[in-house]
């Protein structure tokens, strides 16, 4: 599916490739991303609730290959994850789950709890999740600009809690003015697809996302130079 | 498909509408359409070989409560086709077929035959065969503005003969800069996605041409207003 709408990057999650898996299974999957032309950037949603589960997450992205564990460490392991970083050269991006998530609801909580430590501990701002916290995911994304290593995009259907995912364009999130940030700031990481209404049946929803997402860059003048890393990146 | 990719307008083929079906019959399929949230605005591409076959379009659309024909009607058949429409009040927009269509290889060649007749004879723009004939779409749908009462958007891979059809935004044709001539010659008729790639698996190819184009319309700046037709007819 990831082929067939024309995307060029991909992060997998445990669903795909178990946290488990031996470094010897890990690396044929990752053999098999790379032969179907993709390049397999990162995993992640990754939880870390103890430090065995931080052990095993880098060496599960080492593994791999992945450059960017988008992940969930409990606050008291990121001294720990802040060593592991340090030692693998492999970076960390704080996923932020909305209302309900008590260490990380918004990129800001997230921000605050690892703002003294190493750069390649970052945000993955899910900005589904941050406009069901109510928070403007473009306004987060431009004050955490320094911080941003990794994006979910996707759409919700109400700024509030009770938000729901739907198609990128069909919800509440202003796309236009999120992109728009991203070039302002210069982001330079993967904007990935984080795709889960209609789950058992995903790619049409994928493929309008996808389709809405470059319709948008397309119609931003200032992109129409083609060569910016976000078109780059598919 | 196109209730899922949340079209509301729908143009009925005779592959989906054979042209022989009884007005009985053709009465239950309208009332299909319709009891799915759907509004069949249109017949077509319709040919129109013979006298015969122009009588039979028309009384097909009329029973269908069809508005606009898109039709390909030989030339030596416009003076009856000028006389039906008069009689039914329903439009009829020639489809241009791109190079190799002796009669109608382009909007300019289509406009030429059709200018002096009922002003509810017009152009069925297919952006594609315009594009594969060496014509720029949004020349030619602000040139013959007037006259312009159907749009097929779709991509192609190449400005000549051998382009193909691809999902709206991989292709050669500059969409940003087509939507923006039809908001600024004000065009008030449907834009129908013909989506002719992956004919036996059509549903990812559609989603993602429409979420192109809907991404498209919510980054030209003018529109952000969204109650222009073009966004509230889908």
């Amino acid at each position: 599916m990831t082929k067939r709408v024309g995307l060029k990057y991909i992060c997998l999650k445990d669903f795909h490739l178990p946290l488990n898996t031996t470094p010897v299974q890990i690396d044929k999957v990752a053999a098999k991303v790379k032969k179907a032309g993709l390049l397999l950037y990162g995993g992640g949603v990754i939880y870390m609730n103890s430090e065995a589960d931080v052990h095993r997450a880098f060496d599960y992205a080492k593994a791999a290959g992945m450059k960017v564990i988008v992940g969930v460490p409990k606050p008291e392991l990121l001294t720990l994850v802040n060593k592991k970083v340090q030692q693998y050269d492999i970076k960390v991006a704080i996923h932020n789950h909305g209302p309900g998530d008590k260490n990380y609801p918004t990129p800001a909580s997230a921000y605050e709890r690892i703002k003294d430590l190493d750069k390649r501990i970052g945000l993955c701002n899910d900005i589904g999740h941050t406009q069901r916290a109510g928070v403007n995911p473009s306004v987060s994304a431009e004050k955490f600009a320094d911080r941003l290593l990794d994006v979910h995009i996707k759409d919700v259907s109400a700024a509030t809690a009770k938000g729901r995912g739907v198609e990128v364009g069909r919800g509440v999130i202003d796309i236009p003015k999120f992109l728009r940030t991203l070039l302002k700031i210069n982001y330079s990481g993967v904007v990935a697809f984080e795709y889960e209404k209609n789950a058992d049946d995903p790619l049409a929803g994928l493929a309008e996302s996808v389709g809405y997402v470059r319709g948008v860059l397309a119609a931003i003048p200032v992109f129409t130079g083609t060569s910016l890393p976000l078109r780059k990146q598919g």
